[in-house]
């Protein structure tokens, strides 16, 4: 009866985070998106809710769910739930940096197929990215592929995938991706330190600034002044 | 200089059930175990996390740790999780029964894993049980031999395995398991829904009494008047 053919439902996993902005916004072309925030006690989950908060406003989203996990602050062991362990500001570093969570997606993905499993939704989509990353185990393709066998021996449904659509994306061209599809940078937030201008100096800042600057783009997110004049000098 | 060999280090899955009693009980004979229970917002989670409290009691482990993750609660469709559903009380049915909690065991296996990566354990051991349970798809073998190919994908430490050492077993089976190795099954708790006497109805309280008549043993667990009056008519 219904002449417009339904598009599939997708559960979106979004930090408020540049990565997670973009993948919102390719979801909102491909499906009909229920957007899951998790909050698990990290330093700046105030700010990431509100802006998680503002990009399901911005796309007037019938569903968005934050669920909380205390799980993994009170495991700690990352400098992004343990307040002990100092911030890098140092730029990238190589090897596994301080900030990784241990097995922090496999938390998200565990939520967000629970929650597509109970809505009869198709598919999770997560913003995870490889190269230009900060190198978390739990970023690579390889992660996902298996964690798609995973779902499909362990649920009743079966038949939910777990999409990747940046993973294999430089950094610069989520940026000018995101721009194409009128994704609300404006809205998103990725800084690891603080909650009202960005500090742009963590591992996350470093990485975003390069990736506007890449992609000829400014981003629209406040800075520290301090971090405006450095990157004027630079 | 240590003349005893340090046994290796294992997370620990306790739900303060039957099964997790029995596994607990073969950990401590293998590993240096660090016991976990998740807490998530189920209908007899004060009971069971006493239960959780006196097993690590009984075995005087070093590290116990109940944490707390509102997911599966907020995202629902389980009658272990919303007070809404009715407790099915009937025996177990063909299928996959309301009790079943979406994608559940993910979450337990995330938290498990996230602990052993940063406490530096070699295992994660989980009581799962396929033949004569509640038919629930995360109880599969395959679906942890897949979960163990997620870890070594996805984990900074990469060498952490997942044991399911009940999951062949029959439940008799498990019963004289845990006796022969002095299992605290007084100390433990299986029913999905009180928390003073078990209601003995449930399909979790069904399977534990018919698993105790099996293997010749009586279950030193309290049972409401009314149940222990029925199972001596049967």
């Amino acid at each position: 009866m219904d002449a417009i053919p339904s598009r599939p439902r997708a559960v979106v996993l979004l930090s408020g985070g540049m990565d997670s902005c973009v993948c919102a916004a390719l979801a909102a072309r491909a499906y009909q998106p229920a957007f899951l925030h998790v909050d698990y006690g990290q330093r700046t989950e105030a700010r990431e809710r509100s802006a998680f908060e503002a990009i399901a406003r911005h796309y007037g989203v019938e569903q968005a769910l934050t669920v909380r996990n205390d799980a993994l602050a009170q495991i700690g062991g990352s400098a992004l739930t343990d307040l002990r362990l100092a911030m890098p500001v140092e730029g990238l570093q190589p090897g596994i940096p301080i900030t990784y969570v241990p097995f922090r997606n496999a938390h998200f993905l565990a939520a967000a197929v629970s929650w597509a499993e109970v809505l009869g939704a198709a598919a999770v989509l997560i913003g995870a990215v490889e190269p230009d990353s900060s190198g978390y185990p739990d970023c690579r393709p390889e992660y996902y592929r298996i964690f798609n066998q995973l779902i499909a021996a362990g649920t009743a449904a079966g038949g939910i995938r777990v999409e990747t659509p940046l993973i294999a994306m430089r950094k610069a061209e989520i940026v000018r991706l995101g721009i194409d599809l009128g994704a609300p940078f404006h809205l998103s937030w990725s800084c690891y330190q603080n909650s009202t201008a960005a500090c742009g100096e963590c591992d996350s800042c470093r990485l975003r600034l390069a990736a506007f600057a890449a992609a000829g783009a400014t981003d629209p997110i406040p800075y520290q002044t301090s971090t405006l004049v450095r990157s004027q000098e630079a």
